[in-house]
């Protein structure tokens, strides 16, 4: 006998994350209660990842709930905020356990090492698609906002570029990544949200953003908010492994430049702090790059290695472009 | 040419709702930030509507819009939380201006009404889905919570019961309401969450829920979460015109005790505090019925006008049941 809806949401989705004493009530009754510290503005964000245009039919749901959560978190990142809690609505072509188990196990498993407590949802029966919305703090004036970049300012990212897109190429059978396979189908499949990254940067940096549409479409977004433009030097862009490969080979930055599906960051720092901001760097996590630097002239120079501009790329993705 | 993603989310979604001075950023960045009052908790609520299971394709825009809205406001009056705050998640098969425009009138409408800005989304391609979370405050230990209600305790509901389900009858083309058709379709359409009754009432009540799924299934929480059972009596119900009607002529008590979509509240009383909640209801905007008592034993007892037990009905909406 399938399980019902009320059966489904208490056995899976009753106990993910971490049990937080900031938590008055959590699932099961109409609203979940819940106390931001004194003193602290609320971050949220809410994004959907819809089967068949976000990730492609009988996608691992282990490693869907990871991304579904990370993608999310991502955000707060991007904010420099600190993660707390998240809700879920799911949405489910059928009951079936064994996949509900496999899902909410990837959920459960960054939502433990990230910190963040499950605290309300709503699971309906359609086609498979995923809302997850974050909460997070931040001192207040101290978030990290798209439109504070200015002429000068350096610009870094965290991480490596590309991975995703080509982890998506491999994943459709587009493109035989031999030896770097498990690696980008790994970081196709499960980012790593730039949490402790973005909470210890925030203090030096002008402005940011996270790279889920593509290095040119995202650093665009902080451009247009801040009404700059920017250069970017392709050697200097931090790359695994499989796309120095891919780049060597193929000559083809489209991947590194308007790949989506990244998760890392984009910060700029003005000069003024960077020296601070090359000290609070060396306690982060990983790799943070820098690639550039904010211009007045509106667009962004993207320049090869011989110092010439590459070839114009179409920037990111759009889900309703024609 | 089809509207951008981006291009969607500013032109119709960037101003809904009064402009609310506890929010420091709203839509436009990866993160809103909003500040919560001092003192206050933040009771949270997120709920998704799918075509073809909460709404028939071709449903007018304006009208889900509302519905969307109303459904989650809702949850937020159940726990008497003033309303704050909402994003919106909105999964469109694909760009077409004229129901967005209309989609977010009708959001518009009612978060006017109800105070509530629309401080963050996300948009994305795929089947018909719109997900809304809710934000609001209430006093930390004054929510109503499912689990307050004690044996002796009154049960009361605001409102009429089963216009939701008749109403989806008739849009359905199953039933012909007659003169009642109109009226009928505006509370399937159009509910009207019971903000002001859910806070007025709030320091009065020991527990509450609000009927989305029938009264039987949602005072069934109330008497699960609160280890009671409860008795009611059905000529008590309270019912429009168009529900005399048709209890009248077919017996049939289905549509008030199992029906979905009422969004009235029901709510518990001590004995104690019934003339302070007598006096608080004669402030509130529609009638608030007392339908009967809470009891030790478990389960809910049905009464009829001849004082038997009406015949068992199978209480509430479930996606998974077989």
């Amino acid at each position: 006998m399938p399980l019902s809806e009320f059966d489904l949401i208490r056995q899976w989705f009753s106990a993910i994350g971490p049990r937080r004493a900031d938590v008055a009530l959590a699932v099961g009754d109409d609203c979940a209660l819940l106390r931001v510290p004194a003193g602290r503005e609320l971050a949220i964000s809410i994004d959907t990842l819809v089967e068949g245009v976000h990730f492609v039919a009988g996608t691992d749901p282990v490693a869907l709930g990871h991304k579904a959560l990370a993608v999310n978190l991502s955000d707060l990142a991007a904010m420099g905020a600190e993660p707390a809690w998240f809700t879920l609505a799911l949405t489910l072509p059928r009951s079936d356990p064994a996949w509900i188990a496999a899902f909410s196990r990837g959920l459960a498993g960054l939502a433990e090492s990230a910190g963040v407590q499950l605290v309300g949802g709503d699971t309906t029966r359609g086609p498979l698609a995923i809302t997850i919305q974050v909460h997070g703090f931040v001192e207040p004036g101290r978030a990290i906002r798209r439109s504070g970049a200015r002429p000068g300012d350096h610009i870094f990212v965290t991480g490596t570029l590309g991975d995703g897109a080509l982890g998506l190429a491999v994943e459709l059978g587009r493109y035989d990544a031999g030896p770097h396979r498990a690696a980008l189908l790994e970081r196709l499949h499960r980012p790593t949200p730039r949490l402790a990254a973005g909470c210890r940067l925030a203090p030096a940096v002008s402005g940011g953003i996270d790279i889920s549409d593509g290095l040119l479409a995202d650093l665009g977004h902080i451009c247009t908010e801040s009404g700059v433009g920017a250069r970017i030097l392709a050697e200097r862009l931090p790359l695994s492994p499989a796309l120095q490969a891919w780049t060597r080979t193929t000559g083809d930055w489209r991947p590194v430049l308007a790949g989506g599906d990244d998760y890392e960051l984009c910060l700029t720092v003005p000069p003024e702090r960077m020296a601070e901001f090359r000290i609070l760097a060396q306690g982060v996590d990983c790799p943070v790059t820098e690639i550039g630097r904010i211009e007045e002239a509106p667009g962004i120079r993207c320049i090869g290695a011989d110092g010439a501009p590459l070839a114009p790329i179409k920037p990111g993705f759009d889900h309703f472009a024609a």
